[in-house]
């Protein structure tokens, strides 16, 4: 009985091989791993005096041979495939245990070409794929932490056909990932990542109840490593749409330190930014305190008990904050509904990761692109394209005002007034639309909105909607330009003395 | 000077052996493609006779031997390989030519898994991952397309390093693409679709000048062959944003034959049912006039020449139909900025594709679930939960009004009147905005929403978005149900004689 043992992540193999020599396997195995197994004096077989071909081309060539490829995949059950086995005096080998050169950490180590060429492994996953093939017979092993399960299945004579399928699935989604990291990386190396195929791969993070709608299943898979070592689950089971609010509760919250945001259908209906946090939440939620029902809130600061008890007055679905006091975890561990959050490292303040792209699945296929971002220079090189300058006041909401159009819903209006956001529309098919909503949301509210700014994601198209502002004493306006009418809205501005600013960048979001 | 081919696909094989023979190759082969080459008459070299080493288990070990790995692999430009190889008498194999066992042919064909596992490929994978690792000099073709483009380089002296790279991607798409197939099903067949890793593999299909936004790059890829057979583009360079646009408009439109949707930033702002599809046109656009300004429009029936110049009386970006007499073509075709699209084969209406899986993108990775569907059961099964009946003019327009908002982002509530979207609002974070919002439009329009019916994507939360419509003239309702206050709801419907249906199937779509 053979086991072929062959890793690139050397963890934990040689307790591996020392447990298969007790369950009676023979270990094949070359170059470094050999050399680890024979070094702490376990009895293992070098392949090139098995298979009696050397090790060839500084180890390029080691396991591509009959021997070995043979012994992994004939037919245990065909007579015809043994009698070729004992002409070839091929043994079974019935136990591969691999993993592959890192190509992953070389690309992420160094540009040159060369040595990430060379760590791209070729006879590891011919053996993977040759054991997975014949699972029937074959048990393939490719991650160290299947060791213990593997050697436990082993000594309880557990090593089952349905365990070795498991394990198939395993191996073909390594050599699967393996390629289209290459495959990937070279596209993006040479094509400028849009090249003619493109992988998205994923590893499941856990499996919600269910999907957008519980007649849908559906779970959440990680792309890097954001979910698996940052994102924190204190309490509660998050569901399919969380995720999606809480992405963009983060979105935005992140931009502002101090700042809290609450999401409800995926788009922002509170948000406000305060030296103090508990401030902060009280203006958020009196933006919109019907939406905010149930929502999801962010909040870029560490809670304290104070304001878990503030929060703990209304009922919302999700928290999440870089941090919690232990006093405000203690309290908030009491409402029985309330979902909490964290990200670590423990930072004051949300730290994330870039998203280098996003994608959209329609009917047939994809859309991929290069992800948004809405950057400081972008804000801070906006052009003053009126006769009147903002003040500084106004420069500051006008900021946070565009940030939040440009993580919104397209078409999308916001005001803002000392830091707190007063009205948004978003989602609709017209601008004046979202316009009107946002100012009736903000009368509905009982909000005063005479000295806001106003903010939209894309140009107006007409001055309706500067008109609409204006009739309800908004005092600056921030937009990315481009109609065909800008004169017009820019006059309409200066006419009635309010500063107007463009940022020369369209934010659609869909 | 060797080339190896070793081909599943056996289209235009022997032209390219041909061709590859008057460049001076050797040609080795292996199994059924040298049968094919041999019986035409060229000369080739059987593998098992190169190597010395016999086609074993039934096919299952051919090329899997050191001359042939080691062949494609050493270096040429190392003295160390050079020496390796002369001692062991490997020469150089400089093309490789390999396609796999129609894995997904198979699974198409048959649920038969001894077979679907026999049709998974181990030696061409080998080959062509040794190939492009060594693209420094080995040429790896694996698609029949680009024989042609590679004779031509091989006889004008261009089988150039960066066309080799080319290759060598080329070469690691296509077995990262077959694993991911592989890895996909057999999580689908095992573990309901939803495993530990999960691929997402796309073709690209064209490159629009941008993604969502002028700043971001952006493609579309296809999985499935839906893109590359039936979408037909023809007039006009599709922007990413239309791809969007297009695919609700089409899942709405494709519900009801002779209906025309408008679709504006992903959502519809017109639709119309009539027998006669310039009607439908009209009325759809009466829906909202301003928002239709430059949108998306998909007619669900042929486009006679008198509906083109109705559609051609006003701006639209994109005009989708199944079809369009030449009269029409002819017409629409000096529209300079209209594009215009079609599917095949040419059916009288739109034929889609099931979408199995839909995907979101969020930071860090994506969310994976069953496409969400409306299907006829759920309507003819609605459940009168009020006093009243409606009659069957309403069950029609309720059956609109439903499945408008189960395709429309949430929140979302529809009026529809006599076939016609009257009245929509949607994307917002609260039920009554969207309910108000509908309403405004349409007295914005000068619609007369008196006798029309209502329908919400997810349950009304109170009975104010019932009472608002009652005010409005509404005279019947259709929600999925669920609310604790549904007694609430039903209460108030009764007590306006106003009939209401649950569907018990709520449909988020954010």
């Amino acid at each position: 009985m053979y086991a072929l043992l062959s890793v690139s992540d050397k963890s934990h193999i040689i307790e591996f091989a020392q447990g298969l020599i007790e369950c009676g396997y023979k270990i094949l195995s070359t170059s470094g791993t050999l050399k680890v197994l024979q070094d702490s004096g376990l009895e293992v077989i070098d392949i090139a005096s098995y298979t009696g071909a050397k090790e060839l081309f500084d180890g390029r060539v080691k396991t591509l041979n009959p021997k070995i490829a043979g012994g992994i995949l004939y037919r245990r059950d065909s007579l015809s495939h043994q009698k070729d086995a004992q002409e070839e005096g091929i043994e079974p080998i019935d136990l591969i245990c691999v993993n592959l050169y890192p190509f992953k950490q070389t690309i992420e180590r160094t540009q040159d070409f060369e040595e990430i060429v060379e760590n791209i492994d070729i006879g590891g996953p011919s053996m993977i794929r040759a054991g997975a093939k014949n699972f029937q017979s074959v048990l393939v092993v490719t991650n160290p932490s299947d060791y213990p399960q593997v050697l436990k299945r082993l000594r309880n004579g557990e090593n089952t056909l349905e365990f070795r399928r498991e394990m198939m699935i395993k191996a073909f989604s390594h050599t699967a990932s393996y390629d289209c990291l290459i495959a990937n990386y070279m596209n993006e190396r040479f094509n400028g990542g849009f090249g003619e195929q493109i992988f998205l791969s994923g590893e499941k993070v856990l499996t919600p109840r269910y999907g957008e709608n519980p007649h849908q299943k559906g779970a959440l898979y990680a792309q890097g490593d954001y979910f698996l070592k940052h994102f924190v689950i204190l309490k509660g089971e998050p569901s399919f749409n969380n995720f999606t609010d809480i992405d963009s509760a983060l979105k935005i919250a992140s931009n502002f330190q101090n700042s809290v945001c609450i999401i409800k259908h995926g788009n922002p209906c509170g948000f406000a930014l305060h030296s103090n946090p508990l401030e902060a939440f009280s203006l958020a939620l009196s933006c919109d305190t019907l939406s905010a029902y149930g929502g999801v809130v962010a909040v870029n600061a560490e809670v304290s008990l104070e304001l878990a008890q503030k929060i703990g007055e209304s009922f919302f679905e999700v928290l999440i904050a870089p941090s919690f006091t232990p006093q405000a975890l203690e309290f908030l561990s009491n409402k029985k509904k309330l979902k909490l959050f964290s990200l670590t490292p423990k930072l004051p303040h949300f730290s994330l990761p870039t998203q280098k792209v996003s994608f959209k699945s329609i009917m047939g296929g994809f859309l991929i692109q290069e992800a948004d971002c809405i950057t400081q220079e972008e804000i801070d090189n906006a052009q003053r394209m009126g006769d009147y300058e903002a003040t500084q006041e106004q420069k500051r909401d006008l900021e946070i005002a565009y940030k939040i159009v440009a993580l919104t819903k397209s078409n999308c209006v916001a005001y803002v007034k000392n830091g707190v956001l007063v009205g948004i529309g978003m989602g609709m098919t017209s601008r004046v639309d979202a316009s009107r909503n946002a100012m009736l949301k903000a009368q509905d509210m009982g909000l005063d909105l005479r000295g806001c700014v106003l903010a939209s994601e894309a140009f107006f198209p007409f001055k309706d909607s500067i008109e609409l502002a204006v009739s309800m004493g908004v005092s600056a306006i921030i937009e990315p330009g481009g109609s065909i009418r800008d004169d017009e809205v820019i006059e309409c501005a200066n006419s009635h003395k309010i500063p107007i600013y463009f940022t020369f960048k369209r934010h659609f979001l869909h």
